[in-house]
């Protein structure tokens, strides 16, 4: 297969609930979708990249920027390529993985549609649906917090993760716990604690969470470690791990004994997939992220949480979870589960209208 | 201090010797300066990132975007602003050391000649004059690294780097310890082995280097402890270690017992003094890196490198090493060292004409 | 900078509550102060040696011989110095850390001085003010403890340290948490127990301390280790701590999670940014403690406790704490934190007619 | 046993040879002898601290100082004393141990003089003549040493120690062995080195020393223990122990497998044979360490050195090692060999007359 040229799309969606960032409050999700033409067919890639380089490094122009610039004229100089012969092609180029998955998932697609196959099949799924679980954000007061988990749980989400910082952590767990009793319950910090934390951190043993996403910063592997030794939750590592081989060393330093996928900060989904191998090997239960993906990445997250490992409900939502319109079919949650797309490739395409209703700005990049 | 604005140059050095790279053959050094303009004086700074995206995710145009958009705002946000509140201020943005570091250092430069102080002595520097090292890259041939090696001994450098990679690493360092003895030699592997290579790097063993550097990817700092046991030839290491914390970590599990300290790398001077002095309290030498920085950023570096744990010599070479024309004074080798600046700030200053003879854009930013 | 000549000036300052010691009953507070001059300006550097070597080895005469015969003779010897330099020139001298901590913190000040520079500001400080805590010696009965406490409380103070000894350790903690809640409390042995005694320490696990200071002798850092495994309470080291290599090998070792930081008892405020700097990359908590200083150096205390890895209250209390009257202008209380001093140097200066009204015994010091 | 007063006696003892430190060039040794006065005896101790706080942090003057205003006064305060009672009494000082050790010794001799009993019966000596090593200082020339060791050879001496300091240490190793074969022989770096030197020190490996003597700084137990894993040659501390506990965690650590035992480093006499009593415990070699003692320390030394632990010789020479003329009769070395002293107490006893040559002053502290 050769590429013909890629097409970014800078998006802007707008969001069902304003976010807060330390740069302000956003009303919409900026995000660059990558269209791969091939020679035999399109293909679609989402770059999971934030507007600002507050959760990575990377952000939308800075994606956009490293793609243009080098990512895609180096696929564009292979003679042929495929899913597996992206990421091989981009190892010269350091970090940039949300750049990177984004083109890797679009070469992906374009190749599986061409060959009639199904996205979640290429990754070796072994189920038809994925169970849902969702995120809920710092609230401005313990009440507002009860009323938004009473509403997913009354929507059918299996599972519930609260974002924690300091100030804002002991208190709505112990208040989520006691109203809702033993409903499925994790929590996420961001990196927002140290190790200096640590003691404060016990006090959530006693909730039987299912686990402490990412307390400490991501490099601080160590230290995770050493809290792993201090409280009885299980530490989970999202922007920790980067790679396989990260997943291997944080296993092997007892950094975690969960690990958070997504496919976007990993490099892509090929990657996805081995660092969920590496966790089975180990007996080391993994679930899926989630970046507000639109439907695109969506489809592709929904087929990567149907292997085997995937023991845990991810962050899988549906559509309506962040957009009133969502860029394809939306997707809607039956029973607290989604369902695997069969189709071609992701099984899900961009809606034209829809599509150019969100979009900023396109660029085509070819040889 | 307030700062009034920054002035972002990029500008293209012509090299002494071409430097191949996987994206071709460069015959300049790009790179980007900062001018920061405060209430009471001017500063510079020298963003260390390379044209690609190579030795780290960080890149010319890439660290432009991320200052102009996102780190200068940052501080031009501030009402006041000294060298150690720039860090602080940007610890919201994850990643872009390097072009953290680079206004880091402008502020700091701003802030120290307005304060009639010098860039040595805030860094608490206690020597006058630092012992040079070369870097020699790969070579076509044996006779021909001889001869660069050679030629460098002859102009006093004090200590031989060889750069290595698989196919060019155990013959260079026999010949080159065969002919020129007991010469201070060590090699440094950009990443470029594997675990797997463990056994055939313990074929340097016999040749006493003084140290590997970086032989495995920067993060698998566990691989690098799993060397560090197989092999006698101490495990130095560079890209793996961004900051005080990555390097106490990596001090912790016997992944290293040398750290090479690059400003730039670990997100500025200041970060790195912490890191001296971490390494000091532990016992582990350092040497300062070298990223062909023009006059102002090996002014900072010979500062830095003039501190006590600096036992070993530094890539730190006169400006003729890299550049017939230096945009500031040339620092020039006397009897295998070079000086500390002693005037305010760096100590050194472009000078008009040469800069503006490599000036490709200027561009200013401002509130 | 060239130093002229150095004024030792014995005092003693009237306390406001006697002091119990092995040797008797102090009413006053002996202490030494150095004004350091300069060809430039002066600076004031404070010895915060007791009158007695309870607590290390040095004393106030002790010191002051030291610094007549060797130190400052050593320092009057360099051609030139700078605060860097002072334990460079003094490091072939063993122990005597307080007495070379008063010459440098002397040197720093007078070239901060001179320079228009304030010491927060060498130090790398973050923070305007500092929240204060307040160290609470061994009463005759629990009534009167609790009555000291609540005065305190009323006075502003966010945190309370108990001095514990054996027979007054269990019951007074647990007085303290059951009439005042949970107020932020840890408790200092200053030595008073050996790892006989881990079991009835465990005693102190429920209450939920912040920590437990030194237990053990000062070169027991292997039976800290093992108290640390059997306590739930964290452990600090106060007195084990005399350097940044001290404090590397104490972490490595797991013989403490936290470390109280008292300049004068590592050798000097510059070795004390480098404890708080490897305590940071560590993840591990550091506050600053006390040794009664006169308000000289309480500002110098207050400057350093600014820096960002001082995340526990120190033992920074204000001035009436000790004396009815200071030396300087009193610090006081506002809101339980005091204000980090912006002017040049110290930011303070004794008051001639306080000063006088308690000094001892002045000597002149010069080459 | 009542103590009356104590007789500080200052003396000045002629060296057969200059003794170089940073502070200048020495041509004889200050030092502090006891004449301690009680209702029974007399005896004499004597403080090994020298002129200036080069070794530790004691030194003459200072040493008279705290003995003078805290430790003689707080042994006149006891209404009875024994030898195993002064350490007890003397504990809340904190340091001076030299000044501790001089008037334990001082005590021990007098109720031992009173008791008819001789030292080395009260410490559990089982020998009756002790071998003798001894001391080579750096000296100018590798020929100048090979003459001196040549010289203490033909004396008898049965082992030799060479002084090491970087730029003199792998040669004059090399050149003793090579001359003198299979000497006893073993090298002291008096804490000239860091961790950072550990590839250096391994080259001393080949040439099968004894031990190399307190490599680092005396605080840095935890890089002792790193160099013996990286070196063949065994670690023996000196500065590092200064009692029975520090020596426990340090073989607890591995810092070491041999110890020196210098008395008046640990405190005492006392403190020295518990120490002599673990290591036997742990099959840890000790050998006897020397000060430049007068015949009254060297006597008490002799009898130290002939517990069965003392497997190693020690720096135990004849008098005329470093005076031409003794303060008591000399000790002459016989076969290699130093008589232990079977009179009482000590053993031996200053002549009047050489002690008044050498006296500089003489004060009397009494209650």
């Amino acid at each position: 297969m050769k590429i013909t040229g890629v097409e970014l799309r800078h998006i802007a969606m707008p969001l069902v609930a304003p976010f807060r960032t330390s740069f302000g409050t956003a009303t919409s999700r900026e995000a660059l979708l990558l269209r791969v033409v091939t020679d035999e067919s399109e293909g679609w890639g989402e770059c999971v990249a934030m507007a600002q380089p507050l959760y990575s490094s990377e952000y939308v122009d800075g994606a956009a920027d490293a793609l243009r610039r080098f990512l895609i004229p180096m696929i564009l100089n292979q003679p042929e390529v495929d899913g597996p012969g992206v990421a091989e092609a981009l190892a010269p180029v350091q970090g940039h993985r949300m750049a990177k998955a984004a083109l890797e998932m679009g070469v992906l697609d374009a190749e599986l549609r061409a060959a009639g196959r199904p996205f979640a099949r290429e990754l070796g799924a072994t189920r038809d649906r994925v169970p849902c679980g969702v995120s809920v954000g710092i609230m401005d007061s313990i009440p507002a917090l009860l009323d938004a988990v009473d509403d997913y749980l009354g929507q059918g989400y299996q599972r519930i993760k609260l974002k924690i910082e300091p100030g804002w952590d002991i208190m709505p767990v112990q208040a989520v716990r006691e109203r809702f009793g033993d409903v499925l319950l994790q929590v996420d910090a961001n990196t927002a604690y140290t190790l200096a934390d640590a003691r404060h951190l016990a006090k959530l043993d006693p909730f039987d969470l299912l686990l402490i996403e990412q307390p400490f910063d991501e490099l601080d592997i160590v230290g995770h470690a050493d809290l792993a030794r201090l409280i009885s939750t299980p530490v989970c590592l999202d922007e920790s791990i980067t790679s396989a081989q990260t997943a291997a060393a944080a296993l092997r330093l007892g950094a975690c004994s969960i690990i958070n996928i997504k496919p976007g900060r990993v490099g892509g989904y090929l990657e996805a997939r081995k660092i969920h191998d590496l966790c089975v090997a180990n007996g080391v239960p993994v679930w899926c992220g989630g970046m507000l993906e639109t439907g695109l990445g969506r489809a592709a997250n929904i087929a990567l949480a149907a292997l085997p490992g995937f023991v845990l409900p991810g962050d899988i939502s549906g559509s309506n979870r962040f957009y009133s319109t969502d860029i394809t079919a939306p997707f809607i949650l039956d029973d607290g589960y989604l369902r695997v797309p069969t189709g071609h490739g992701l099984g899900v395409e961009p809606i034209a209208d829809e599509l150019n209703a969100v979009t900023v700005a396109t660029e085509w990049v070819s040889a």
